[in-house]
Protein backbone atom coordinates (compact mmCIF):
# COMPACT_ATOMS: atom_id res chain seq x y z
CA UNK A 1 0.00 0.00 0.00
CA UNK A 2 1.68 3.83 -1.08
CA UNK A 3 0.62 6.12 2.08
CA UNK A 4 1.26 9.89 1.13
CA UNK A 5 2.05 12.01 4.30
CA UNK A 6 1.96 16.01 4.28
CA UNK A 7 4.94 17.20 6.70
CA UNK A 8 5.87 20.12 8.37
CA UNK A 9 9.41 21.01 9.97
CA UNK A 10 11.78 23.47 11.50
CA UNK A 11 14.86 22.91 9.61
CA UNK A 12 17.34 24.93 11.63
CA UNK A 13 18.62 21.27 13.48
CA UNK A 14 19.16 19.72 10.53
CA UNK A 15 21.49 18.92 7.77
CA UNK A 16 18.49 19.30 5.27
CA UNK A 17 16.16 16.60 4.21
CA UNK A 18 18.54 13.83 2.35
CA UNK A 19 19.77 11.08 4.26
CA UNK A 20 23.21 11.31 5.04
CA UNK A 21 26.54 8.92 6.03
CA UNK A 22 26.84 11.71 8.64
CA UNK A 23 24.64 14.31 10.69
CA UNK A 24 21.04 14.73 11.38
CA UNK A 25 18.40 14.96 8.33
CA UNK A 26 14.91 14.74 8.17
CA UNK A 27 14.47 12.31 6.20
CA UNK A 28 16.30 10.06 8.68
CA UNK A 29 14.52 11.12 11.61
CA UNK A 30 11.04 10.87 9.79
CA UNK A 31 12.38 6.94 8.58
CA UNK A 32 13.78 6.52 12.33
CA UNK A 33 9.22 7.48 13.35
CA UNK A 34 8.15 5.31 10.73
CA UNK A 35 9.97 2.02 11.24
CA UNK A 36 9.37 2.11 14.79
CA UNK A 37 5.02 3.18 14.38
CA UNK A 38 4.96 0.26 11.35
CA UNK A 39 7.71 -1.90 12.71
CA UNK A 40 9.20 -2.79 9.15
CA UNK A 41 11.86 -0.80 6.91
CA UNK A 42 10.62 1.95 5.58
CA UNK A 43 11.80 4.38 2.03
CA UNK A 44 10.70 7.70 1.91
CA UNK A 45 10.27 10.31 -1.24
CA UNK A 46 9.84 13.63 -0.80
CA UNK A 47 8.55 16.55 -3.21
CA UNK A 48 11.13 18.79 -2.25
CA UNK A 49 14.99 17.86 -0.79
CA UNK A 50 15.18 20.83 1.04
CA UNK A 51 18.63 22.15 2.03
CA UNK A 52 20.14 22.31 5.19
CA UNK A 53 18.29 25.09 7.52
CA UNK A 54 15.53 25.26 5.13
CA UNK A 55 11.82 25.37 6.56
CA UNK A 56 8.51 23.34 5.18
CA UNK A 57 5.21 24.13 5.77
CA UNK A 58 3.81 21.83 2.91
CA UNK A 59 6.51 18.86 2.50
CA UNK A 60 5.12 15.75 0.62
CA UNK A 61 6.10 12.53 1.07
CA UNK A 62 4.91 9.26 0.10
CA UNK A 63 6.64 5.46 1.10
CA UNK A 64 5.12 1.97 0.90
CA UNK A 65 3.99 -0.46 4.00
CA UNK A 66 1.75 -3.30 4.63
CA UNK A 67 0.07 -1.81 7.72
CA UNK A 68 -3.25 -0.55 7.19
CA UNK A 69 -4.22 1.99 10.28
CA UNK A 70 -6.93 4.96 10.06
CA UNK A 71 -5.56 8.33 8.92
CA UNK A 72 -5.58 9.94 12.78
CA UNK A 73 -3.77 6.96 13.67
CA UNK A 74 -0.88 7.41 11.51
CA UNK A 75 -0.65 11.16 11.80
CA UNK A 76 -0.97 11.12 15.58
CA UNK A 77 0.92 7.89 16.46
CA UNK A 78 3.94 9.18 14.18
CA UNK A 79 3.82 12.99 15.74
CA UNK A 80 4.52 10.88 19.22
CA UNK A 81 7.42 9.57 18.18
CA UNK A 82 8.96 12.61 16.17
CA UNK A 83 10.86 15.45 17.97
CA UNK A 84 9.24 18.47 18.41
CA UNK A 85 10.43 20.45 15.56
CA UNK A 86 8.63 17.80 12.41
CA UNK A 87 4.95 17.36 12.46
CA UNK A 88 2.68 15.21 10.05
CA UNK A 89 -0.32 17.32 9.64
CA UNK A 90 -2.25 14.77 7.16
CA UNK A 91 -1.86 11.01 5.89
CA UNK A 92 -3.78 9.26 2.74
CA UNK A 93 -3.40 6.00 1.29
CA UNK A 94 -2.98 6.74 -3.09
CA UNK A 95 -2.70 5.22 -6.02
CA UNK A 96 -0.20 2.85 -7.06
CA UNK A 97 1.40 5.09 -9.48
CA UNK A 98 2.23 8.18 -7.65
CA UNK A 99 5.23 9.83 -7.18
CA UNK A 100 5.80 12.38 -4.36
CA UNK A 101 8.86 13.89 -6.20
CA UNK A 102 8.00 13.22 -9.51
CA UNK A 103 4.16 13.50 -9.73
CA UNK A 104 4.49 17.27 -8.34
CA UNK A 105 2.90 19.63 -11.12
CA UNK A 106 3.56 22.56 -9.04
CA UNK A 107 5.87 23.53 -5.69
CA UNK A 108 5.82 26.94 -4.13
CA UNK A 109 8.07 28.43 -1.74
CA UNK A 110 7.97 31.48 0.29
CA UNK A 111 10.79 33.78 1.53
CA UNK A 112 10.69 36.04 4.47
CA UNK A 113 13.24 39.12 4.18
CA UNK A 114 13.01 41.10 7.94
CA UNK A 115 13.62 44.46 6.93
CA UNK A 116 14.61 46.71 9.77
CA UNK A 117 18.04 47.66 11.30
CA UNK A 118 17.71 45.80 14.55
CA UNK A 119 18.05 42.73 14.28
CA UNK A 120 14.67 40.28 14.63
CA UNK A 121 14.84 38.32 18.21
CA UNK A 122 11.81 36.15 17.66
CA UNK A 123 12.67 35.20 14.75
CA UNK A 124 16.70 34.00 14.66
CA UNK A 125 17.20 31.47 11.59
CA UNK A 126 13.49 31.74 10.39
CA UNK A 127 13.52 34.69 8.69
CA UNK A 128 16.26 36.44 6.91
CA UNK A 129 17.83 39.62 8.18
CA UNK A 130 18.25 42.43 5.77
CA UNK A 131 19.53 45.63 7.54
CA UNK A 132 21.79 47.54 4.70
CA UNK A 133 18.52 49.54 3.20
CA UNK A 134 14.71 49.88 3.23
CA UNK A 135 13.87 48.30 0.51
CA UNK A 136 11.09 49.41 -2.04
CA UNK A 137 8.94 45.59 -2.47
CA UNK A 138 7.17 47.35 -4.98
CA UNK A 139 9.90 47.74 -7.10
CA UNK A 140 11.09 44.60 -6.53
CA UNK A 141 7.31 43.02 -7.09
CA UNK A 142 7.18 45.10 -11.05
CA UNK A 143 11.20 43.36 -11.43
CA UNK A 144 9.74 39.99 -10.07
CA UNK A 145 7.33 39.99 -13.54
CA UNK A 146 10.05 39.44 -15.54
CA UNK A 147 10.81 36.20 -13.92
CA UNK A 148 7.68 34.80 -14.61
CA UNK A 149 7.16 31.94 -17.53
CA UNK A 150 8.96 29.14 -19.30
CA UNK A 151 13.03 30.29 -19.33
CA UNK A 152 16.49 29.17 -19.35
CA UNK A 153 17.44 30.49 -15.56
CA UNK A 154 21.16 29.89 -15.57
CA UNK A 155 21.73 32.95 -13.95
CA UNK A 156 19.99 31.57 -10.79
CA UNK A 157 21.81 28.11 -10.80
CA UNK A 158 24.12 27.18 -8.51
CA UNK A 159 27.27 24.90 -8.86
CA UNK A 160 26.26 21.65 -8.07
CA UNK A 161 22.78 21.65 -9.77
CA UNK A 162 22.03 18.43 -10.82
CA UNK A 163 18.98 19.24 -13.02
CA UNK A 164 19.31 17.82 -16.30
CA UNK A 165 17.76 21.17 -17.80
CA UNK A 166 18.19 24.90 -16.91
CA UNK A 167 15.08 25.99 -18.26
CA UNK A 168 12.06 25.85 -16.09
CA UNK A 169 8.55 27.20 -15.74
CA UNK A 170 7.79 30.03 -13.28
CA UNK A 171 3.77 30.26 -12.62
CA UNK A 172 3.94 33.16 -10.18
CA UNK A 173 6.16 35.25 -8.24
CA UNK A 174 4.69 37.78 -5.35
CA UNK A 175 6.73 39.91 -3.49
CA UNK A 176 4.48 42.04 -0.57
CA UNK A 177 5.33 43.47 2.74
CA UNK A 178 3.68 43.67 6.06
CA UNK A 179 5.16 46.32 7.83
CA UNK A 180 9.30 44.85 8.66
CA UNK A 181 8.10 41.41 6.92
CA UNK A 182 8.78 40.97 3.32
CA UNK A 183 6.99 38.09 1.87
CA UNK A 184 8.20 36.51 -1.73
CA UNK A 185 6.59 33.72 -2.75
CA UNK A 186 7.49 31.82 -6.12
CA UNK A 187 5.53 28.90 -7.82
CA UNK A 188 7.16 26.67 -10.54
CA UNK A 189 7.24 23.40 -12.04
CA UNK A 190 10.44 22.60 -10.18
CA UNK A 191 13.41 24.63 -9.32
CA UNK A 192 17.29 24.54 -10.06
CA UNK A 193 19.56 24.12 -6.88
CA UNK A 194 20.01 27.57 -4.77
CA UNK A 195 17.21 29.25 -7.43
CA UNK A 196 15.20 30.62 -4.70
CA UNK A 197 17.76 32.10 -2.78
CA UNK A 198 19.70 33.66 -5.79
CA UNK A 199 16.41 34.86 -7.15
CA UNK A 200 16.16 36.44 -3.55
CA UNK A 201 19.59 37.76 -3.78
CA UNK A 202 19.03 39.36 -7.21
CA UNK A 203 15.60 40.77 -6.38
CA UNK A 204 17.14 42.34 -2.99
CA UNK A 205 19.62 44.60 -5.43
CA UNK A 206 16.39 46.23 -7.20
CA UNK A 207 14.73 46.42 -4.34
CA UNK A 208 17.46 48.64 -2.65
CA UNK A 209 17.90 50.61 -5.37
CA UNK A 210 21.22 49.08 -6.50
CA UNK A 211 19.88 47.65 -10.40
CA UNK A 212 16.94 48.87 -11.91
CA UNK A 213 13.96 46.49 -12.65
CA UNK A 214 15.34 45.54 -16.17
CA UNK A 215 18.29 44.61 -15.05
CA UNK A 216 16.55 40.78 -13.94
CA UNK A 217 15.29 40.64 -17.49
CA UNK A 218 19.43 41.31 -18.60
CA UNK A 219 20.39 38.79 -16.11
CA UNK A 220 18.10 36.12 -17.56
CA UNK A 221 19.38 36.35 -21.16
CA UNK A 222 22.58 36.68 -20.27
CA UNK A 223 22.70 33.25 -18.30
CA UNK A 224 25.93 34.14 -16.01
CA UNK A 225 25.55 33.57 -12.55
CA UNK A 226 28.36 35.67 -11.51
CA UNK A 227 26.40 38.84 -12.87
CA UNK A 228 23.27 38.05 -10.23
CA UNK A 229 22.77 39.44 -6.62
CA UNK A 230 24.37 37.00 -3.75
CA UNK A 231 22.20 33.80 -2.74
CA UNK A 232 20.03 34.45 0.61
CA UNK A 233 20.40 32.53 3.78
CA UNK A 234 18.58 29.10 3.83
CA UNK A 235 16.80 30.18 7.01
CA UNK A 236 14.22 32.64 5.41
CA UNK A 237 13.17 30.12 3.38
CA UNK A 238 9.75 27.51 3.48
CA UNK A 239 8.70 24.93 1.01
CA UNK A 240 5.02 26.14 1.42
CA UNK A 241 2.99 23.67 -1.44
CA UNK A 242 2.78 20.77 -3.61
CA UNK A 243 0.57 20.37 -5.82
CA UNK A 244 -0.46 17.25 -7.96
CA UNK A 245 -3.03 16.13 -10.62
CA UNK A 246 -6.21 16.07 -8.93
CA UNK A 247 -6.82 12.50 -9.82
CA UNK A 248 -4.66 11.62 -6.77
CA UNK A 249 -7.12 13.76 -4.42
CA UNK A 250 -4.39 15.25 -2.42
CA UNK A 251 -5.79 17.97 -0.36
CA UNK A 252 -3.69 18.72 2.24
CA UNK A 253 -3.54 21.60 4.77
CA UNK A 254 -1.41 24.88 3.04
CA UNK A 255 0.00 26.58 5.51
CA UNK A 256 1.67 29.93 4.48
CA UNK A 257 4.15 31.32 7.85
CA UNK A 258 3.21 34.87 7.95
CA UNK A 259 4.83 36.87 10.64
CA UNK A 260 4.32 40.56 11.60
CA UNK B 1 22.14 61.75 32.87
CA UNK B 2 18.61 59.35 33.09
CA UNK B 3 18.52 57.25 29.34
CA UNK B 4 15.37 55.21 28.55
CA UNK B 5 15.83 52.36 26.14
CA UNK B 6 12.84 50.21 24.36
CA UNK B 7 14.01 46.35 24.12
CA UNK B 8 12.80 43.34 22.59
CA UNK B 9 13.88 39.71 23.59
CA UNK B 10 12.98 36.08 23.29
CA UNK B 11 12.81 34.30 26.93
CA UNK B 12 13.34 31.11 25.76
CA UNK B 13 16.77 31.06 27.22
CA UNK B 14 16.49 33.00 30.42
CA UNK B 15 15.34 32.90 33.96
CA UNK B 16 13.34 36.56 33.56
CA UNK B 17 14.06 39.73 33.73
CA UNK B 18 15.05 40.06 37.27
CA UNK B 19 18.85 39.47 38.20
CA UNK B 20 19.40 36.45 40.25
CA UNK B 21 22.45 34.39 42.55
CA UNK B 22 22.08 31.58 40.05
CA UNK B 23 21.61 31.40 36.24
CA UNK B 24 21.22 34.03 32.64
CA UNK B 25 18.68 36.64 32.89
CA UNK B 26 17.89 39.22 30.71
CA UNK B 27 18.88 42.13 33.14
CA UNK B 28 22.21 40.23 34.00
CA UNK B 29 23.01 40.27 30.28
CA UNK B 30 21.68 43.84 29.57
CA UNK B 31 23.85 44.94 32.60
CA UNK B 32 27.02 43.46 30.99
CA UNK B 33 26.28 44.79 27.97
CA UNK B 34 25.79 48.30 29.41
CA UNK B 35 28.98 48.00 31.59
CA UNK B 36 30.77 47.19 28.77
CA UNK B 37 29.92 49.56 26.62
CA UNK B 38 30.19 52.52 29.31
CA UNK B 39 32.90 50.99 30.93
CA UNK B 40 30.93 51.68 34.24
CA UNK B 41 28.91 49.79 36.66
CA UNK B 42 25.23 50.10 35.81
CA UNK B 43 21.92 49.62 37.36
CA UNK B 44 18.66 48.87 35.21
CA UNK B 45 15.19 49.01 36.25
CA UNK B 46 12.32 47.86 34.06
CA UNK B 47 8.63 48.44 33.19
CA UNK B 48 7.66 44.67 33.88
CA UNK B 49 9.73 41.75 35.65
CA UNK B 50 8.83 39.03 33.12
CA UNK B 51 9.04 35.94 34.49
CA UNK B 52 11.23 32.59 33.13
CA UNK B 53 10.50 32.39 29.36
CA UNK B 54 8.07 34.94 28.97
CA UNK B 55 9.30 37.51 25.57
CA UNK B 56 8.66 41.02 25.10
CA UNK B 57 8.93 43.15 22.46
CA UNK B 58 8.19 46.83 24.02
CA UNK B 59 9.99 46.68 27.16
CA UNK B 60 11.17 49.94 28.59
CA UNK B 61 14.05 50.08 30.95
CA UNK B 62 16.32 52.97 32.16
CA UNK B 63 19.60 53.80 33.91
CA UNK B 64 21.69 56.58 35.21
CA UNK B 65 25.07 57.11 33.36
CA UNK B 66 27.76 59.81 33.03
CA UNK B 67 28.37 58.78 28.94
CA UNK B 68 27.05 61.03 26.47
CA UNK B 69 26.77 59.55 23.47
CA UNK B 70 24.25 60.30 20.45
CA UNK B 71 21.18 57.74 20.23
CA UNK B 72 21.93 55.32 17.22
CA UNK B 73 25.92 54.53 18.93
CA UNK B 74 23.71 53.30 21.80
CA UNK B 75 21.65 51.13 19.83
CA UNK B 76 24.18 50.13 17.67
CA UNK B 77 26.75 49.54 20.03
CA UNK B 78 24.81 47.47 22.65
CA UNK B 79 22.92 45.68 19.82
CA UNK B 80 26.67 44.56 18.80
CA UNK B 81 27.52 43.15 22.42
CA UNK B 82 24.17 41.88 23.52
CA UNK B 83 23.77 38.27 22.24
CA UNK B 84 21.25 37.41 19.21
CA UNK B 85 18.08 37.11 20.89
CA UNK B 86 18.23 40.18 22.98
CA UNK B 87 18.30 43.55 20.80
CA UNK B 88 17.90 47.42 21.89
CA UNK B 89 15.02 49.40 19.51
CA UNK B 90 15.28 53.07 20.97
CA UNK B 91 16.99 55.07 22.98
CA UNK B 92 16.01 58.58 24.64
CA UNK B 93 17.18 60.84 27.64
CA UNK B 94 14.59 61.28 29.84
CA UNK B 95 13.84 63.65 32.98
CA UNK B 96 15.88 62.79 35.90
CA UNK B 97 12.44 62.05 37.65
CA UNK B 98 11.91 59.21 35.28
CA UNK B 99 11.30 55.89 36.63
CA UNK B 100 10.57 53.12 33.84
CA UNK B 101 8.69 51.33 36.48
CA UNK B 102 6.69 53.61 39.06
CA UNK B 103 6.06 56.15 36.41
CA UNK B 104 4.25 53.69 33.82
CA UNK B 105 0.76 54.26 33.62
CA UNK B 106 0.05 51.39 31.11
CA UNK B 107 1.27 48.28 30.33
CA UNK B 108 0.33 45.66 27.57
CA UNK B 109 0.82 41.91 27.42
CA UNK B 110 -0.02 40.09 24.17
CA UNK B 111 -0.80 36.00 24.39
CA UNK B 112 -0.59 33.75 21.63
CA UNK B 113 -2.53 30.43 21.31
CA UNK B 114 -2.04 27.90 18.77
CA UNK B 115 -5.29 26.01 18.36
CA UNK B 116 -4.69 23.24 16.22
CA UNK B 117 -4.42 19.39 16.59
CA UNK B 118 -1.01 18.91 15.18
CA UNK B 119 1.87 20.71 17.44
CA UNK B 120 3.26 24.30 15.81
CA UNK B 121 6.86 23.44 14.38
CA UNK B 122 7.54 26.98 14.09
CA UNK B 123 6.52 28.46 16.74
CA UNK B 124 8.25 25.92 19.66
CA UNK B 125 8.13 28.25 22.70
CA UNK B 126 6.38 31.06 20.99
CA UNK B 127 3.30 30.31 21.28
CA UNK B 128 0.99 28.06 23.76
CA UNK B 129 -0.22 25.07 21.85
CA UNK B 130 -3.45 24.52 22.77
CA UNK B 131 -4.94 21.36 21.00
CA UNK B 132 -7.94 19.13 23.30
CA UNK B 133 -10.99 21.33 21.83
CA UNK B 134 -11.73 23.86 19.20
CA UNK B 135 -11.48 26.96 21.03
CA UNK B 136 -14.53 30.27 20.02
CA UNK B 137 -12.76 33.23 20.30
CA UNK B 138 -15.78 35.12 20.39
CA UNK B 139 -17.51 33.29 23.53
CA UNK B 140 -14.00 34.01 24.82
CA UNK B 141 -14.23 37.91 23.28
CA UNK B 142 -17.32 38.07 25.30
CA UNK B 143 -16.73 36.94 28.27
CA UNK B 144 -13.73 38.70 28.41
CA UNK B 145 -15.30 41.83 28.68
CA UNK B 146 -16.70 40.52 32.35
CA UNK B 147 -12.66 41.35 33.21
CA UNK B 148 -12.55 44.88 31.63
CA UNK B 149 -12.59 47.43 34.52
CA UNK B 150 -11.26 48.24 38.08
CA UNK B 151 -11.74 45.35 39.97
CA UNK B 152 -10.43 42.77 43.09
CA UNK B 153 -8.65 40.03 40.99
CA UNK B 154 -7.80 37.63 43.54
CA UNK B 155 -9.35 34.93 41.45
CA UNK B 156 -5.94 35.59 38.95
CA UNK B 157 -3.63 36.50 41.35
CA UNK B 158 -0.98 33.23 42.24
CA UNK B 159 0.94 32.31 44.99
CA UNK B 160 3.95 34.89 46.11
CA UNK B 161 2.43 37.77 44.57
CA UNK B 162 3.97 40.85 46.40
CA UNK B 163 1.46 43.48 44.97
CA UNK B 164 0.11 45.33 47.99
CA UNK B 165 -3.65 45.30 46.82
CA UNK B 166 -5.16 42.64 44.57
CA UNK B 167 -7.30 46.02 43.00
CA UNK B 168 -5.96 46.53 39.26
CA UNK B 169 -7.73 48.57 36.42
CA UNK B 170 -8.18 46.82 33.03
CA UNK B 171 -8.47 49.27 30.46
CA UNK B 172 -8.79 46.71 27.90
CA UNK B 173 -9.09 42.90 26.74
CA UNK B 174 -9.66 41.88 23.18
CA UNK B 175 -9.19 38.21 21.75
CA UNK B 176 -9.00 37.77 18.02
CA UNK B 177 -8.24 34.70 16.07
CA UNK B 178 -6.21 34.84 12.60
CA UNK B 179 -6.48 30.80 11.07
CA UNK B 180 -5.32 28.44 13.86
CA UNK B 181 -3.76 31.69 15.95
CA UNK B 182 -5.53 33.47 19.16
CA UNK B 183 -4.31 36.67 19.77
CA UNK B 184 -4.86 37.72 23.29
CA UNK B 185 -4.29 41.64 24.34
CA UNK B 186 -4.64 42.90 27.26
CA UNK B 187 -4.02 46.18 29.09
CA UNK B 188 -3.80 47.49 32.92
CA UNK B 189 -2.32 49.81 34.84
CA UNK B 190 -0.47 47.27 36.56
CA UNK B 191 -0.80 43.08 36.69
CA UNK B 192 -0.71 40.26 39.97
CA UNK B 193 1.57 37.71 39.62
CA UNK B 194 0.71 35.45 36.74
CA UNK B 195 -2.35 37.23 36.18
CA UNK B 196 -2.50 37.27 32.39
CA UNK B 197 -1.56 33.65 32.45
CA UNK B 198 -4.51 32.96 34.80
CA UNK B 199 -6.96 35.43 33.04
CA UNK B 200 -5.89 33.03 29.85
CA UNK B 201 -6.83 29.87 31.54
CA UNK B 202 -9.82 30.83 32.38
CA UNK B 203 -10.74 32.42 29.32
CA UNK B 204 -9.75 29.02 27.28
CA UNK B 205 -12.58 26.94 29.61
CA UNK B 206 -15.22 29.39 28.42
CA UNK B 207 -13.81 29.06 25.13
CA UNK B 208 -14.06 25.64 24.95
CA UNK B 209 -17.23 25.28 26.05
CA UNK B 210 -16.52 23.91 29.44
CA UNK B 211 -17.66 27.35 31.44
CA UNK B 212 -20.51 30.07 30.35
CA UNK B 213 -19.20 33.80 30.13
CA UNK B 214 -20.84 34.58 33.51
CA UNK B 215 -18.98 32.37 35.02
CA UNK B 216 -15.78 34.30 34.84
CA UNK B 217 -17.58 37.18 36.32
CA UNK B 218 -18.91 35.49 39.26
CA UNK B 219 -14.76 34.37 39.60
CA UNK B 220 -14.48 37.44 40.14
CA UNK B 221 -17.39 37.97 42.45
CA UNK B 222 -15.84 34.93 44.55
CA UNK B 223 -12.40 36.28 44.77
CA UNK B 224 -11.38 32.64 44.52
CA UNK B 225 -7.88 31.69 43.08
CA UNK B 226 -9.26 27.57 43.31
CA UNK B 227 -11.68 27.62 41.24
CA UNK B 228 -10.25 29.93 38.43
CA UNK B 229 -8.65 28.38 35.05
CA UNK B 230 -5.38 26.76 35.15
CA UNK B 231 -2.04 28.67 34.74
CA UNK B 232 -1.32 29.19 30.99
CA UNK B 233 2.36 28.46 30.25
CA UNK B 234 5.14 31.25 29.94
CA UNK B 235 6.39 30.95 26.77
CA UNK B 236 2.55 32.49 24.70
CA UNK B 237 3.37 35.79 26.50
CA UNK B 238 4.89 38.59 25.43
CA UNK B 239 5.37 42.19 26.88
CA UNK B 240 4.18 44.51 24.06
CA UNK B 241 3.92 47.68 25.26
CA UNK B 242 4.33 50.31 28.25
CA UNK B 243 2.81 53.25 28.29
CA UNK B 244 4.57 56.65 29.90
CA UNK B 245 2.57 60.55 30.50
CA UNK B 246 3.33 62.19 27.60
CA UNK B 247 5.72 64.93 29.19
CA UNK B 248 8.18 62.13 29.17
CA UNK B 249 8.14 61.94 25.15
CA UNK B 250 8.49 58.35 25.11
CA UNK B 251 7.08 57.03 21.66
CA UNK B 252 9.07 53.78 21.26
CA UNK B 253 8.19 51.33 18.25
CA UNK B 254 5.38 48.82 19.52
CA UNK B 255 5.88 45.85 18.03
CA UNK B 256 2.67 43.20 18.59
CA UNK B 257 4.17 39.97 17.15
CA UNK B 258 1.33 38.31 15.14
CA UNK B 259 1.78 34.98 13.27
CA UNK B 260 -0.41 33.10 11.01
Amino acid sequence: MKIVLGVQYCGKNYNGWQKQTKGKTIQSAIEMALSDFTQEKILTYAAGRTDTGVHATGQVIHFETNINRPSYSWVYGLNSILPDDISITDMKEVKSDFHARFSALKRTYRYIIYNHSVRPVMYNEKVSWYKEDNLDEQTMAKAAKHIIGEKDFSCFRSANCQSRSSVKKIYDLQVKRTKEFIHIDITANAFLYNMVRNIVGSLVLVGAGKKKTNWIKDLIEIKDRCEAGKKFPAHGLYLVHVEYDKIYEIDFKRSFPHYY
